[in-house]
């Protein structure tokens, strides 16, 4: 079962476990996603799709006490506005989480795979930040959602003997994308490729990792997870900063002379952290790395969304 | 303002901050809380109290959203039995602490003291425990909700400029405690002198600190924090077993020749975390360190609850 289904990361695992002859159940809240989720997904012999949310609806909880596997992706996304609806993230983002883990629980299903954030990191003074670094002191309502699921899940896996793995990847980006910088700047440059406003001073620096390698090393660690929580970076060995996805994007729009617009400031927006540059050890001990640097990760996004009809609302 | 103030440590809190001249607004949701609190403080011309629940209560927002400091301690003590619900944690120890949070937001109160838990650390590896120390992996749903607390707290702090200390004390000891190792084993020791059950293999070796302490050592702390949220292990150096533990609680009693059953296992109960030692370092650089070991805070603790008229329920 994936939550969040219809999201860039839920798609490539839908994918990726679908072609291996898996059922799947896709769940997803947003009132679109059936109409966004990609033919070969929706169309698939094995795949069941459920649109409900995980606070609110009941079907899936069938589903999920029953699953081989559990991977728990749903989430607020609009991270910018989220010191403004406290209330966003606390719902989307932890009790999720919690209604997901008792809704397991109350069946057999103990196998969960959860889409952490490397924001659980807070402001790092370690670089590459390993997935022991503490303090953990999120500086945004995301992270601390995202912390407060991994402690909840720890917990389970203890008490309950759940088998789980947290994964805290670099910045997701395919063609897939439904919001993310490389996503806005390709819909901004569509609607006006002569100027690009970038939040900040261009020089937040974060690695980035394409949606189908996110999926590949999801699968990866979770075949390989024993009894207990633990946490895992999903990312490249390095970064690149907004600037230079500006200039990428540019190019793969076929776009020269655009006019950059800073907002200025050190972070993006409250709550950002401008730089971000994970240690990827553990799972390259595990036997998986990923095979695209986050300037080639961040290339073919931009290829691909380029390539890409636009959507009615781009 | 004191949540969960008819505790052990919202006692102390309550009466160090009476002492020094200063208004507080104590706020307990146990139904006896009233009956319960001691009269030094219930009787004070500067306290006031309101037996309400932060989550479902009203009148304590008005107190908290004009609070110099919001001291928030409630939350479920039933740490052994929180697996059989874990509806428990999550709402006394988690919900309660976003409800807080908001109830501050909404007014002018920014400066928050939390009473977190060594429970974050979850098993660590790396002796005596430091506050950077990751990952942070509870054991428990206790810890669970504490992990998340500091979480959210967090980011409170960066997105609305709050200034916290998250406290992580050792196990908290007094004459007025309500739960706890020393507070059972003389309880159990009054109603069977013979023989004192012990969970576990009696070699769980943890900190104890006796309330006095970590009440001074809380608004040490607090007088001095600048805006962010940061954590502070509240602990002496030292930690003694459980085992160790009976032995002073049965001398206090003036009892000799007590057998003590072992119930075995090297948890106490699940979620149980056996060996607890945390470092005093952070605290102790900013001026401030616990002048009883755990050997003397336990001792002093036992015998403050031999020579306490044992209550009702004793």
């Amino acid at each position: 079962m994936i939550t969040g289904v219809a999201g860039l990361i839920g798609r490539s695992l839908a994918r990726l476990y679908l072609e291996r002859g898996e059922r799947v159940t896709g769940v997803d809240a947003a009132a679109d996603a059936a109409r966004r989720l990609p033919p070969d997904i929706a169309r698939a012999a094995h795949f069941s799709f459920l649109n409900e949310d995980v606070l609110t609806g009941g079907r899936w909880r069938e589903a999920a006490a029953g699953a081989d596997l559990v991977l728990h992706l749903a989430a607020n996304s609009d991270i910018q506005r989220s010191f403004e609806a406290p209330d966003l993230d606390l719902r989307q983002g932890f009790l999720s989480t919690q209604s997901v883990l008792e809704a397991m629980r109350a069946g057999r299903a103990r196998r969960l795979g959860f889409a952490s954030s490397s924001a659980v990191y807070g402001e790092p003074t370690l670089f590459p930040t390993p997935e022991e670094y503490g303090p953990l002191l999120p500086l945004s309502l995301y992270g601390a959602a995202k912390l407060a699921s991994e402690a909840l899940i720890s917990a389970y896996a203890h008490g309950y003997g759940f088998t789980a793995c947290l994964f805290r990847p670099a910045n997701v980006v395919g063609g897939e994308a439904t919001h993310g910088v490389v996503f806005d700047f390709v819909r901004a440059l569509r609607r006006d490729p002569r100027r690009l406003r970038i939040l900040g001073d261009g020089r937040q620096s974060k690695p980035y990792l394409h949606a189908s390698e996110c999926a590949q090393g999801m699968a990866w660690a979770l075949e390989r997870a024993t009894e207990g929580a633990r946490a895992f970076n999903l990312t490249p060995a390095d970064a690149i900063d907004v600037r230079r996805i500006a200039d990428l994007v540019c190019r793969a729009l076929g776009l020269e002379g655009v006019e950059y617009e800073l907002t200025g400031g050190e972070r993006g927006w409250p709550g950002d952290v401008p730089r971000v540059l994970l240690d990827p050890t553990r799972l390259a001990r595990a036997g998986w790395s990923a095979r695209l640097t986050s300037l080639q990760a961040v290339e073919r996004a931009a290829r691909e969304l380029a390539e890409a009809r636009p959507s009615a609302s781009a």
